[in-house]
């Protein structure tokens, strides 16, 4: 009975893995957009205001379990992996 | 016009932060449960084999922009962190 629970249990993680994905890879490409964006106006990618507030808004509508600071770092990547992003569709940019 | 631009993406960008951020929390909790279901089943949490399985997965299914690579670093630092959250679980149990 408890492997049956198991079981259901892990199908519905990797539903929320596939959302995840999906969100993700669907946050990736609106940065690639906001990057263009910028890039027509010649500011710069990386926007420490802009990462605090969406920092705060996340502090704001947490409800656990997890810490605060857990997903602050976990979004932190997320951000992280956007600037990478970001910086490879500019050396493929400039070899155009 | 940009700047209209900007903000629309914005704002787009920070209702995908707040999805992601519920998946995450809903992710934890049901990581939890799985921690219950196999603390009764005496097994150990970390459990490298259902890892691979996830990630396997998210190979699978990514369409992109982003790399596999990233992704998996991504979702290493999500699984992290629930094991983390089940060894604060463990530890409050311990003091109950």
């Amino acid at each position: 009975m408890a492997k049956q629970d198991l079981q259901q249990l892990r199908s519905q993680i990797d539903e929320l893995n596939l959302q995840l994905l999906k969100v993700i890879n669907e946050r990736g490409m609106l940065v690639q957009e906001v990057g263009k964006l910028k890039g027509v106006q010649g500011t710069n990618r990386f926007d420490p205001v802009r990462e605090r507030v969406m920092l705060d808004l996340i502090v704001e509508k947490n409800e656990g379990p997890f810490e605060t600071s857990t997903l602050q770092h976990i979004f932190k990547e997320i951000f992280k992996a956007n600037l990478e992003l970001q910086e490879d569709d500019h050396r493929k940019a400039l070899l155009v």
